[in-house]
């Protein structure tokens, strides 16, 4: 069986994003009440969640689970053909589950995995949101008001996997899904421990970073992009004086260069709040960027030191194995 | 009798001020949810509030009145015996009106009058804000928690009274209270209609404007400080998205160069968010800067045009003379 | 004939675009010193300079001519067959000139005009630029190092022309390039004023504001995009202590929401200096925005009344036509 | 002998510093290129630099010498008679050395010595800086255009020096000088290991912290302060393409929660870049805020552990004493 590549901007953004958590309650708060998302309905043990310029119904579907951890990542196709053609494309993969009910606000929803096991679903149809009177925002070309609570997150931004093998499934993305790397991470063994994965202008909407506990469907964090820097620091004193652990930063990344604040939500899942500048990715033939070992030894942009906790804290934990 | 001047430093700033709205349920909705000051106790028609980072009781006494404008603006004497020398200064020049009971969180108070009536206090003794569990910051050295609700200014700054004569009003605050000018502005007849004085490096604390309706004991605004210019600029989207009315701004001032953004709270007060940056007054010889008619022409720093309710709105309304 | 309406993502962003200045030293210093651009050779009476991000040769083409005004605006095809494609759509509408010798850094060029006889030129390959020792970036991700030097402005954003009629213009960028509106200006009449158009998530690309003048190819401005905001209130600062015409901001737009500061460069022709902050647009069934003179009336997104000079100020000079 | 404690507002403020390199041009280089200060005069094997909004001669004496370390520290008195006054309190407590010829600039200066051997003067007559044409600003309540040449730091902040005993050091200021503490460190011994000390409103000017070799009259580093938390952001970017050594940063300071950035001069000299945001002191009788060694494991604000070479870098170096 011959895969064709598929072609570029079938996949127009990441929709939404399923987050377990042990701790709904405290999930629930931190989300709306530190990062300023706005509940939008709730089914069953979810809730449904948006940032203030998502243009669809929820951005963040929070489910009480046992554990903490990704569930389902909702990705958007480009129109309804790209749809089918992207729903062949995985299925020819054989990674296709098939067709479910939806989300609210979703159409007809195509359930698949990628190669490490993350659920993932693909749609084309979509409510625009329809804020109600007291969200309305002032300027029509806004979806809803800006909160004007805690972070305020603007959007959600990227999701980054942790993988047993990160190059596989970055593959997997740019072949079944017309993604394409634009950076990367390469061992001195050769082997590629990051892929970051973009569908248009964008930098990146999708990573995978080895699980150095080789299990698999696992989260390193999801990101929430702020409109500024200054967004950023502030998020840093909002999570200092709301007793939200801070893992590290605000710093900027050397990959990507994106400028970064890194936290645990209450059900320890990780979230990223991050801020890209003005930078995006032009070029249509932009050859990925790769990083080697001793590049990485360096640091992050201006030298802080990538913490430990980087590669051993994913959701849901996982014992460690022995060395 | 010869009336000596004050010695510099006798003022250690501006402790409260008191505001008069005819809305008390919605500028209160204004400070709290849309500014980002804390309740801290109420009395009679009078709710107390405070900013994050001041360190007395309250910065702003919100009373409900049947009009707008500004009550009693209270300042804190550098010790115990510059009160005495304030208060004895004050009455030489006949403007005393006597001891009274301060508010919450403040002793022994002398009341006063500026030349153009205002009401002023005085006072020496008070307590250090004792924030409750919920809101006692992580770091020892601020003096409540982070509100991260709004726009979260960090102090009360400045207050800009309306007079019948600025100048007059500005010599009182020099001579009797230790005050110096650090700006103004020189009309081309030679009339003095603006002047800003401070009391120590921060580069004003009360300023005075020529009132053309030649009322007297009115305000042209109350200043709250923000930590950012960003904050300035966020604080434009939260008015905007809760229907605040902005004036002018953000923009910064040629005169004293701080960034702006002028609201009107519910009740009808002018409001300024400013930020100074990182502009002190160093120099103890510093001479006033004088701005003339014809620089005051080419309107604020960056070119935009002084705003024409400048001139014509101040708290209370008043019949506006014939011409 | 039947013109069929092209698909997206056929041009992948603007290249470069060139300028015409009488003020050849003048304008070059200003591009150099004052906004931080790098020049990259010179070829007869024109200079290469390149943004710091910008990837290619050159992101402006500055040469001196007898007058103000836009020259050719370069777009970059997404491939060798998308190049094809849009020189045949082009041709199919009339509107081409012919291959050319492109400038340095450019393979094949395809020279054609817009409706209103902007020349535009549409090529696939192109040279990365390889910056020499004193200008490598400490990051590889970059393209060249940061100056520090002026307002440093990240990359070329967009072209504002002014057109006999905007609709006209928008509508060939949609049908021949594989542009879309995200925003536009309807008068009461019916006519659209201006129209706002992109290539991909970036907001805008090209831009057509109707010329009051009746003239055609003319110019509104061109625009550098900042990585911050605060870059911008930066470069208001440089801008006045380097003797350069504001004309109006900072401030934001309510269309697309862009914060703004609008100069002119010696040479008499009007420069955008813009952040979008984390603005884009997702949506791949994005419906255009479209603003109604009442909700124009209302100014900039915080009140700013839009400036005058935006309706008369356009480069060439042009004799104004009887009213 | 009885010694008075001095009164508060004797010292008006930090006038400049003078530091020692032994790569002179690489230094000059730093400060004027990527600092952005101006040169303003040179005597002998010093150069003498500003910033662009203090309002004397210099800010910054940078004298060629065989090693790396700090000079004469100059203090302005707030009047003619705090000069008497201080330099009457300095012989008392027998730290005095004699009337000196000042700096350009400068009128009569007291030289004298802090208790751990530090250079300081003191004067009270100075000559407003007078900008030559091209250096004029356009707000004449500005001492100098803004250069917007790389980092463009707003003033010099703060001296921090190593001490072998900082609390005696910081009692000298406050006893000699009318200084008082406004934060410090307490170890678990009970030894104050460093004290922050301010004159006016500003937080800190004059600060020591404990030299580990047990030597004395060293630096720990001098400081600039920037407008913005952003310019501190852009400063970090600058510092990486210019190749200079980032030692920590940026982040936030526990301790006065001063935004910060720190680098390594290419003498040697460590350099803060610092921004205060809105921070300021204002109660007189403020308490110092002690920080135990407990909290200080805590790191900085948002969690940065302090580097370990803060602990062990001074200038001029020494031999590290046997443990």
């Amino acid at each position: 069986m011959s895969l064709e590549k598929s072609p570029r901007h079938e996949i127009a953004h990441l929709g939404h994003v399923e987050l377990f958590t042990s701790e709904p309650e405290r999930s629930l708060d931190f989300f709306v009440r530190v990062l300023g998302l706005t509940e939008n309905g709730s089914h069953g043990d979810s809730v449904f969640l948006r940032t203030w310029d998502d243009y669809e119904h929820h951005s963040l579907k929070l489910t009480a689970a046992k554990t903490s951890g990704v569930g389902r990542t909702a990705l958007r196709a480009s129109s309804e053909e790209a749809l089918k053609r992207r729903v062949a494309a995985v299925e020819e993969r054989g990674m296709g589950i098939g067709w479910v009910d939806g989300d609210p606000g979703i159409g007809p929803t195509y359930l698949f995995r990628d190669p490490d096991g993350h659920e993932m679903e693909i749609y084309w149809e979509t409510e625009r949101y329809q804020p109600p009177e007291h969200l309305r925002p002032a300027l029509k070309n806004q979806a809803q008001a800006y909160p004007g609570r805690g972070v305020s997150v603007r959007r959600l931004d990227h999701v980054n996997y942790l993988a047993k093998d990160a190059a596989t499934n970055g593959g997997f993305v740019c072949e079944a899904l017309g993604g394409r790397v634009t950076e990367q991470i390469q061992l001195d063994t050769g082997v590629i421990s990051g892929q970051w994965t973009n569908f248009a202008q964008k930098s990146y909407d999708l990573v995978y970073t080895n699980d150095w506990t080789g299990s698999t469907g696992r989260l390193h964090h999801i990101a929430f992009a702020t409109d500024t820097r200054e967004d950023i620091l502030r998020a840093a004193d909002i999570a200092l004086d709301n007793g939200v652990f801070i893992e590290t930063g605000p710093h900027k990344h050397a990959i990507q260069q994106t400028f970064f604040l890194y936290v645990y939500e209450p059900g320890g899942n990780r979230i990223e709040l991050c801020n890209p500048t003005a930078r995006l990715i032009f070029a249509p033939d932009w050859e990925p960027v790769t990083w080697t070992e001793a590049e990485r030894a360096k640091g992050q942009a201006w030298g802080l030191k990538t913490i430990a906790s980087f590669h051993t804290h994913g959701t849901p934990p996982v014992d460690t194995p022995a060395q």
